[in-house]
């Protein structure tokens, strides 16, 4: 497809989508700190108040950015579920 | 928990959070023009070859930032999931 219009929106979409993969890997440095933490403190992994405090959250910014608070519940989910996985991991490797 | 150093982490994950819910409020933005844009130009909807160059650019960014790559393209079709409901979405409101 050679359409300027198109490729512009699609160098926009690769620009945030690098942003979103950096920010990721350091969102998942720092939990995986935090698993540490919590183990070599003593602390419990789970802590229901505190996700339910980073859903409420999220969400009321997601309301902000016109985005569907829903999906940003769900995004958080999902990246819960890769916390999660990596716990996991770390544990099985001990 | 009354932890300094557990607050100071969450507190990082909290603003990471935040840049996410941003940057994907504005990914969404540009995937919605995509979409006016393909449909009003007569192009496909779907380009199977954008996809995989898509796919294979993350999970390169992925590595160099030590963030897992399958993680990377599971992310993607995530987020390509909800461009799909939206246009969807668009469709039946037309």
């Amino acid at each position: 497809m050679n359409d300027e219009i198109l490729k512009s929106y699609r160098e926009s979409i690769d620009n945030i989508d690098a942003a979103l993969v950096f920010m990721l890997a350091e969102r998942f440095k720092i939990t995986k700190a935090v698993g540490l933490h919590k183990a070599t403190s003593g602390l419990p992994a789970a802590d229901p108040n505190r996700e339910s405090a980073q859903i409420e959250r999220l969400r009321s910014l997601a309301k902000s950015a016109n985005l569907d608070p829903d999906f940003s519940e769900k995004f958080l989910r999902f990246i819960i579920d890769e916390v999660i996985r990596h716990h996991e991991k770390a544990k099985s490797g001990d």
